[in-house]
């Protein structure tokens, strides 16, 4: 788990290197844990797809974690963190889930159609919850709908531990007041179908929501543990902690620099990284080319940050947590990629 | 290699899954050996980071490669396809090369500064190209200095092959006559150089110039093989043969359909992914939102293309080659990715 423990310093790593601020990491947690103790937080690890760090939410005091695939299930429950799973994303095929229910794990899969409820009870998952829509164009159910899906479910012997519902469309919405109204509206919806539904969880919410909803159970944030620059725009009280350690392989009198972190190193959904005190003009599938006044020098070190860190860390095979003086203190593997 | 030969139908892997149609594969690989014959092409390995599918491409009678990555070039060594590797981009710790030439492949790096001619040096890397900036603001150095680094190579006691220059700022340039006029403004650039550099060696190019680029002795072209939406849009004679194979699993009667198709399964940089017959809404980690008349249904699969093949195959463990009723024929990993 740590083959570079102790001894290596963050200028010998290869790059580019996924690193991790220890000091903003424990910030984050600490945070957290205050704000949402307990169970009041089931960590989404698809943020981070990495078991020593689902490891860390754990000792942090939350049993229970948020998976978006079949493969985060079975890597949790593999390592003894199956207490009580949730994938919070629907499946029409169960059997890899049933079998990991079987191993001795809780599952619990999110259902929001006949047929979803189907596959949870032909794949011998025993618990489910209903996806209610609340408003993203994506999964969940009609919230008028909830209830007969839940007697549906019920009937096919499946027990319903309640509702999820998903604001994600929200999860940026400026300023925060209008972010906690808009909330509130989704929030009603997802308690009237609580109320049809049954059964004592209802959960949702993400990282740019975790204290402003306060209707639901549980919080499934996740991207709260390493941050990016998306999440980062909201003043949110989590520090910014990853990065990517990159080398300045090219450098152009005409006014820029190469260095090597790409397309292949950095999820581009929510636009360009940043790198601090330069401007980044684009990235290629190994390069960020940018300029700043000096520039670097060739073999130069700079720090890239993500706009998004969900697909930056799944191209990753490692990441590696960094001490203030940049010593490596550990090194984890990025285990729960693919699906 | 093959682990579903024969018996398993695309309907039946594990979504989101990365396919290739084995025609247009085929057909790709025959257009451009009958373009660039032999050594006129140096497939870039960086397009599909596969050794079984580079092997294709060396069966097809190219016996070198373009690598953008040290891994790749290790990687290829490793498998017996290290006749001629260049790696056409910049290092400064050239150590892991120097160790791939000892074992026995040919091995050529490109340099574009003091520092990486150094490094070449003393990473024990016997060859080296000059490269020349050709007008992207990325890599190569100033055209100007091209023959004092062949000169300080030379005398560093580097064999220097020749120049190479990109002119990936042309790939997507239309019209075709446009595309052509510009690229010999950058081509006569980079002959320049190569008077002051010397050796025999003039490598550029891309699947966006492959037949208008007519001034180098071998073009590095890589997406060909594959293709992907943003070139399919130039009118090549290379067929789309890269998709994902995706699970419809939740349908909303307001009028969208959600696939298991997302931002860890796709290259975003040039946007959105397509699907035939259907508007794509947007992306989310691990979906895709579409609307289509009919909607499908719960279950059903759909066939997504990716907008940019390279960061689309770095997400993926392996790729599943399908012959034209859907059998896969073939499973190759996808082993070159990472650093």
């Amino acid at each position: 788990m740590t083959p570079y423990a102790g001894a290596v310093h963050v200028s010998a790593l290869q790059t580019p290197a996924l690193v991790v601020d220890a000091d903003a990491l424990a910030h984050n947690l600490a945070t957290m844990a205050a704000a949402l103790p307990g169970p009041r937080l089931r960590p989404h690890v698809k943020a981070h797809k990495t078991l020593a760090l689902a490891a860390r939410q754990a000792a942090a005091g939350h049993p229970g974690f948020t998976c978006a695939t079949i493969r985060e299930v079975e890597g949790l429950a593999a390592a003894g963190l199956g207490t009580d799973l949730l994938l919070a994303n629907e499946v029409v095929d169960a059997r890899r889930l049933g079998a990991v229910a079987d191993s001795g794990a809780r599952v619990t899969v999110a259902v929001d159609s006949d047929e979803t409820v189907d596959a949870a009870a032909r794949g011998a998952v025993h618990e489910v919850v209903i996806d209610v829509n609340v408003g993203l164009p994506r999964c969940g159910c009609d919230p008028a709908d909830a209830g007969r899906l839940a007697d549906r479910a019920r009937r096919a012997g499946l027990s319903v531990r309640g509702v999820m519902g998903y604001e994600g469309h929200l999860m940026t919405e400026q300023p925060r007041a209008t972010r906690a109204d808009k909330t509130e509206s989704c929030m009603e919806l997802l308690l009237r179908a609580s109320s049809a539904v049954g059964g004592d969880l209802v959960s949702g919410g993400g990282t740019g929501t975790f204290d402003v909803n306060t209707w639901v159970t549980e919080i499934q944030a996740g991207s709260y543990v390493l941050m990016d620059t998306a999440y980062g725009a909201l003043g949110l009280p989590f520090r910014q902690a990853l990065g990517i350690e990159a080398t300045v392989i090219s450098v152009n009198r005409a006014g820029w620099a190469v260095a090597d972190c790409g397309l292949k190193a950095l999820g581009m959904d929510h636009g360009d990284p940043t790198i601090e005190g330069a401007s980044v003009w684009y990235c290629s599938d190994e390069h960020v080319t940018f300029s700043c006044v000096p520039l670097p020098r060739v073999g130069d070190r700079v720090r890239v940050t993500p706009a998004h860190v969900d697909p930056t860390v799944a191209y990753h095979e490692r990441m590696h947590v960094l001490a203030a003086d940049g010593t490596v203190t550990e090194t984890w593997p990025v285990d729960l990629r693919g699906w």
